[in-house]
């Protein structure tokens, strides 16, 4: 099939890879050029000047990029996908974004005659690499059904979760679980340190169990260590955050524990550690 | 191997039994002597008329009251366990107590020639029932050499953390990290029914990621639902929290998410839901 892809970040180089593996003809653009003309060398497939002429006679195009404003104008902007698109053709947006950006590119796009699905990941950049994302996507089914199985390329659970936005709103609830976690985990080991108890063994012991959890399994060691100098960044974390936060002022959720480690994250950017992992909330405890 | 076991509230009245299962000679002791009664009825063995008196001879004693106070009355009280147990016994107490009064009651057996382990279990009633307990224990390493077999009637893993104490404040890094998760857990899916999202459905694609937790997997579906009738009380839940701030104050370590959480867990008693299981936080936020 033919493909676009733009976006050749962190997520989207090794996406737009996999595929090429599946014997799509992709063509890719990238804000740096340099980026692409890398990408290309390793995969094969063509790099475009703009958005829209990686977009010209695509089947489906994709985009990952990095927040709100960059979506936009990738997408909708002058030179924009949306400008070189044919009738009929598919955008998935992969960014995390807003659900509302995901909302007013879909109406932009229906007025060309274009559809769009969102569709954030997680997985993080070795579920990229791995091609074993979890894709939540939001919008018409029929364009669901259209690009499941090209996605399965580097998905490795592709779901829709219901209309346009939707996959954005469910990549919220993620990252609002996930803030929970993290946080509890920081104060648990911390407190298991302070207490001269071993945080290793106790999370042994205790992983069994009710306390459980993906990051308790997958981070304790390293914020025992104090090694955060890989993972998902702290600035990705306060951005999508971010959008929780805008999103619950119009629903009327409540996110109290969200907005303190909001807080905490924010503290951690003021001490040089923007790009550590999220799990990164323990140093504060260390290090008040 | 001739024991006793004190205490037979939901957690110790099935471990009780399991003992006797296994072929021990188990004498029971409880504050209300009707309960104690049924046990009989239901497993043989003996019920005896104080602490003291169901110590008697006995190689083990185990003990599983409610709170730091119980445990020093039924222990080191008058008529308490020490008052009646040989030299070289060894007493573990299954209660989820302060690790000051684990190394309190270790200094006061030692005194009489008497073993202390503390060794609070995880699992809850259905881990008792089941006979699938996490048990971590605290004390000296040739105690627990001669209790641990014992402990498998109940326990499917039972570990050694660490000096007198350690078994404590293993259970409270357990619980710092439940309070989070739950919390986390509670603002997402509230998050997901005020946004229009599928809260199960949901959590059928983002439990396979960075965001999965066993609270993820077996209280989401309830919390959704408002069903709270069941599992691991707010008041027992509030006491462990107490607990660890006690201990926390003394330490050192800083418990931000764990003393909001708390205060949520106060006017959830203060709405009636002193019995609700702990995933009740979501309550707060449905109905501010």
């Amino acid at each position: 099939m033919k493909l676009a892809f733009i976006g050749l970040g962190v997520m989207g180089y090794p996406m737009a890879g996999h595929l090429v593996r599946a014997g799509h003809d992709v063509t890719v653009y990238n804000r740096t050029a340099a980026r692409a003309d890398a990408w290309v060398s390793e995969y094969g497939g063509r790099a475009a000047v703009t958005p829209a002429a990686a977009a010209e006679g695509a089947d489906i195009v994709f985009c990952c990029v990095g927040n709100d404003n960059d979506v936009r104008q990738v997408i909708a902007g002058e030179n924009g996908a949306f400008q070189g698109m044919k009738p009929g053709a598919i955008l998935v947006d992969h960014t995390t974004a807003s659900a509302d950006v995901a909302r007013e590119l879909a109406a932009a796009g229906a007025a060309h005659g274009l559809s769009f699905l969102d569709g954030p990941v997680s997985g993080g950049e070795a579920g990229a690499v791995n091609g074993k994302l979890t894709i939540m996507l939001g919008g018409d089914e029929d364009a669901f059904d259209r690009v499941k199985d090209v996605m399965a390329a580097y998905g490795r659970a592709v779901t829709l979760m219901g209309p346009v936005g939707s996959g954005q709103l469910t990549k919220m609830v993620n990252q609002i679980c996930i803030a929970g976690v993290v946080q509890g985990l920081a104060e648990a080991l911390n407190f298991a340190q302070r207490a001269g108890i071993d945080g290793n063994k106790a999370v042994d012991v205790i992983s069994k169990g009710a306390a459980q959890s993906w990051q308790m399994e997958n981070r304790s060691s390293t914020m025992l260590a104090g090694k955060f100098d890989f993972g998902f960044a702290v600035d990705w974390m306060r951005k999508d955050i971010a959008i929780c936060m805008a999103e619950a002022s119009r629903n009327g959720a409540a996110l109290p524990m969200t907005g303190l480690v909001d807080q905490f994250y924010e503290r951690i950017q003021g001490r040089g550690g923007s790009r550590w992992d999220t799990s990164s909330l323990i140093d504060l405890l260390q290090r008040p």
